[in-house]
């Protein structure tokens, strides 16, 4: 059979490397010096069928007996994940600069997943003082490691970017995450992780033998539309479009009676912001009331495993799925429920 | 965005199911149903990149502290997955029937990890006698699962095709695996599972806050392929070619002096056969030399956890990627290092 194909064809039915095809590595590493000014070996660069399966992959590479530090508030999937791993974990507390690096060392955890560049739910963005105190965090040991999940840093819309934690990490202790989920879509299943030196050879000699999870001509076809420039106009279209719609939301709610009984936080980093609504109803009830006429927000104290009561009455609009002609009556049913 | 999408494109962004999209899972059915006679509901089919990741999904769901039973000799890759998740496996002996229940029952193994179809690298088909033996051995206890791997089944040459133990399991004890990566390509990363009907809904209890690694239109088109009769068209005229192959390539053996020296095992089942050859070297050193001359052949007993001597002088002939014009070159090489 082999005999009358073309190389093209036989590209695409030769074996990927473990850590998938070269032209796809070398795209993303392209696209990280273009977009994020990231210098990045693509031979560091491994790609995988969405994230969560990168997160498995990490827990072997990491070790069952390490403990994983999670945000608190943050993603309850991570959570799952690691209890359906068997593996130990444990909550850190965030303050405004984000996860706390006190609690972190009193804490038994030794490998800690956070999102610098945007927080989910907060939306905070850390600081670099904070970013370099947790990387002194990681250097006190041997095992320690940081995850970044950059997940959504293509999208801020305002202020300067920072730069991510691979890109300050001189020690090698930064496991650096993103997706193609948020940015083309969710049903589009590859992610890749950037390992540091000695774990990406530690991946290769234990780990190597485990297929790449993303099929050839998926990875072809997205080496190419990076290539070819595709990607990052689609990103500039999709965050100019975001960005409009975000701008008459707000507008739409500052000229609203609804404006009178709220606060809006974090409205330049990523797809959502957070609004405080005053209320003297249950977080959970003012929600369930909105849901019933259609509008769908969450409360912030959803996402914490341990609350503190900071984060009551605030709720997380994400306005991604929002179409413009219904905001204004979005906005008047709120008001409704809160006045 | 959405608003202006026809609905084919709006299917390719909406979020599968955990388990996979209806439309894929329902191809598979079919398939099962005309090809191999099997009824299968498909709400218990999980599609999932690749067998590798769907091995991790049923470490998930059966636990971490089960102990998992691999055949010896057997594809080394399942143990290494078991040592990666930290869970304890162990081999169990063959006889000439497959997989010894005896040796099963006296090991400490609550999950079997069996492929009567095909086993590789001996090539046995698993009598129906041994398959209800085994059922038994599962039903003993409401722990015990069997997992079928049924990968090449498709590629059964001569003889009647055995139902599967998932089609003759009466006691929801057998969880099957099969994969495209044989029929259609290794770089082509689907595969799916059926699982028993407490164990599915235990997977969508607990396993389905993870999203389906296979993207939705890689899903939408193989399940087209499918419906519309090219995979099965695809399977019939592999079957062919590398029934033609395999037969050309043992009556040049059968016309060369290498005859002499051989025993042939198992040709009907899958892609490779077992050649026995009588030789005063070492198994591994046959093999090198033979490598040099660019043969790759593997000796049975490199696939081997306990050997018991039986495998010595054995070899897995794959002609899968064998060129026809190179028999004849291969065969005489393989004579001057046996005489």
């Amino acid at each position: 059979v082999r005999e009358v194909l073309n190389d093209r064809q036989k590209e695409l039915m030769t074996n990927a490397p473990s850590g998938g095809i070269a032209q796809l590595r070398n795209a993303i590493a392209g696209h990280l010096k273009a977009f994020r000014n990231m210098e990045v070996d693509p031979a560091r660069i491994i790609v995988g069928a969405g994230t969560e399966y990168l997160y498995s992959l990490l827990i072997q590479l990491l070790g069952f007996d390490q403990v994983y530090a999670i945000e608190d508030p943050g993603y309850h999937k991570l959570a799952k994940i690691y209890e359906k791993h068997n593996v130990k974990y444990c909550y850190i507390p965030m303050d405004a600069s984000g996860v706390s690096v006190k609690a972190l060392e009193k804490s038994r955890a030794s490998v800690a997943h956070i999102s610098p560049s945007h927080h989910f739910p907060t939306g905070i963005v850390m600081p670099i003082s904070r970013r370099y105190e947790l990387l002194g965090w990681a250097s006190k040991s041997e095992e320690r490691y940081i995850i970044e999940d950059d997940y959504d840093s293509e999208f801020r819309m305002n202020g300067k970017i920072l730069p991510s934690m691979l890109d300050i990490d001189l020690s090698g202790k930064v496991i650096y995450m993103n997706t193609f989920h948020k940015t083309l879509s969710s049903t589009v299943r590859i992610s890749y992780m950037i390992l540091p030196q000695k774990l990406m050879e530690k991946f290769y000699r234990e780990l190597s033998f485990y297929s790449c999870t993303v099929s050839n001509f998926e990875q072809y076809t997205l080496a190419k539309f990076i290539e070819d420039g595709y990607f990052e106009k689609h990103i500039n279209r999709m965050r100019n479009y975001y960005h409009g719609k975000r701008d008459l939301l707000l507008e739409t709610i500052y000229h609203s009676k609804l404006k009178d009984y709220i606060t809006i936080y974090e409205e330049d980093a990523g797809l959502h912001f957070i609004m405080e609504i005053k209320t003297e109803l249950s977080d959970e009830m003012f929600c369930k009331l909105a849901l019933k006429q259609g509008v769908n927000i969450a409360p912030l104290s959803r996402f914490y495993a341990q609350g503190t009561g900071q984060e009551a009455h605030k709720f997380i609009i994400n306005y991604s799925a929002l179409k413009e002609e219904r905001m204004e009556e979005a906005i008047r049913i709120l008001y409704e429920i809160a006045r």
